[in-house]
């Protein structure tokens, strides 16, 4: 399959990402997965099972927005978790999911949310503009299942107020944005107050 | 706008600085913020929004002494704290501002100041030659008000000893200095004390 | 001894594993050792006393599968540990040994053994795809008799469910793959999951 | 002053062990020094007030056996604590004196003294071949009066088995050894050893 240069484009920004949030140290091995969306609908998405530090341009392939591969490749078995936010949000076309230390600490220490209030970082979130504001970010049990951790994100989603981001506990954090750059500002402002919260319980008020 | 050498050196030697301190972490996502004073008393400053540890020379712009933009481009909300810094010290050429984590804990653990004494690393700090000195690091509270919260800034410094810098509760810290470097050496001695300060709160003496 | 085209590839391979390694601090002065099997059953090792992040070509040295030199060189005094876990495991093809602090450290606080549970990251190990499944890591007391701990790794490697790794008190841990890739793959997951542990024991419930 | 050969070759280590310790953040701003012993009995160390991490050659000066300036330029406060040591030890070529965060703690933590044991890495350490055997650091009370502080080091010394390193309260640690590699590797060791001591207090046995 020849690819456009809308998913050249889309692809290089996805492998720039990759080795930025490697170098950080947020997706060990061969976990997280990262996607785009195209202008016809389409979505450049890591293919399933990629050290995503070291992504090359054969690393992303295309999938349709149903989470069908259109070039034989096979995506992450993640990729239903990214097409249900580009369904949901006409405006997000990025998708990134790092799997952080601190993001698998928040999971333990927070049961079912977290929630972030009273840092200026607060304003690097699309439509915060004080550190008055608060966001939660919910965390959601580890399923196998796909199909069903998706739904319960959905059904979290339709009953709540909006959301920057959720976690899966043990597994990471998904985020999103109306461009790679904006959802990796998300990641990189997330994973800072994340990190925060966590040693903020490793020490002790004097 | 065509810009005259100093202000490009200057211009550059802040884009330095970004990096330098990006690279550390402490400007995570689109964080904190960079001025050096010219000699016809305008001040280079980093436009608003942009993430500092990829600047390149067309983030950074000039203001007057006052604050007001030279050039149309649209400078920091926090820029008359930067102001307020180079009116009240003639001799400082240089502020600034990182967003760090352990600032960030600093300003929860230690509710109204940080006293930093019996660190060597206390000689970093202008004017300051024995461990057996001590610095005070006042904490303030956030505000999105930054008229109001420069003004609390002034009042403690007309009321208190001389400080080398000071913190905002989930924001970061300001310091300064007579040139860049200097400004930077403060950065980076002043982190690493607020880190040890954290660090020591996590351990448990034997 | 002029060594054949396979050998060179593989100890290019260990080069940039260590370089990786020591890049994570995991390797600190010439500690760690890593080797690779040919396909005639011999086998490239790190030379002793060398700094893992500095390897060149002359730091690694062929030994035949009992663990002889075969060009002169002095081979690393555990080298036997990575010839029993060859002559075990016929698919095994990578051993490698880091020397890292979160080993250490569980080493001081699980005693006997770590069971690593509800990560995701689990996944990266081989033969594990949900992260419903468990392993365990085994600690074993350091033993400068080289001969006598081999024995004890060997005597629970008999009488216990297949591991991926285990660790040697206040030493590092050994891991395994059936090529350098999923070897290093190993020690990523390994390490961030023993990161994991230890930072939960820094915190405190809320 | 025109340097000979073995001058620029030490003074080239001396820049290489500073960028290496710096990448670190083991000398924060102008802290730490590092000096080296030439043939003839004088000494290649760091000019005062430098920073460690970007050490040029002229940040590099020659001093005689006694500490006297050979080049004009304003050696180290500190110069005395280097002096002492290679009067002492006949065998010692380099002095390298880190100032790292563990090793800050551990003055805080451990009072008058660090014992190390069960470590692996203590075998790191030259003239130790065992993880049974034991290092002692000793901590010595911060002076700004050095000649009294390098009395006090050598008064110790005369009293105690020998020492590997010892601790400056607030302020550091001091090692050395055969050439330039062997001390680099003694701080290498000793720092991940400060560093595996002061996570052990931050953590809770289960």
């Amino acid at each position: 399959m020849i690819h456009n240069n809308e998913f050249l484009e889309k692809a290089q920004q996805l492998i720039d990402v990759g080795r930025f949030i490697d170098s950080k140290g947020w997706v060990p091995a061969t976990s997280g997965n990262f996607s785009a969306r195209l202008s016809d609908g389409n979505i450049a998405i890591t293919v399933s099972g990629r050290h995503k530090g070291r992504l090359v341009e054969d690393d992303i392939m295309l999938i349709d927005s149903m989470g069908q591969s259109l070039d034989g490749k096979k995506p992450s078995a993640e990729t239903l978790l990214h097409t249900t936010i580009y369904k949901r949000f006409e405006q997000v076309q990025c998708v990134l999911h790092p799997h952080s230390q601190s993001s698998m600490l928040v999971s333990r220490l927070f049961k079912s949310a977290l929630v972030l209030k009273n840092y200026e970082l607060l304003k690097a979130l699309t439509d915060i503009d004080t550190h008055e504001a608060q966001t939660v970010v919910p965390v959601f049990a580890n399923d196998q299942n796909i199909a069903r951790l998706s739904a319960e994100v959905e059904s979290y989603m339709d009953q709540n107020d909006p959301i920057h981001a959720y976690i899966i506990a043990g597994h990471g954090f998904y985020t999103w944005g109306k461009d790679v750059a904006e959802a990796l500002r998300h990641v990189e402002a997330l994973e800072f107050l994340f990190e925060c919260e966590i040693k903020l319980y490793g020490v002790q008020l004097p």
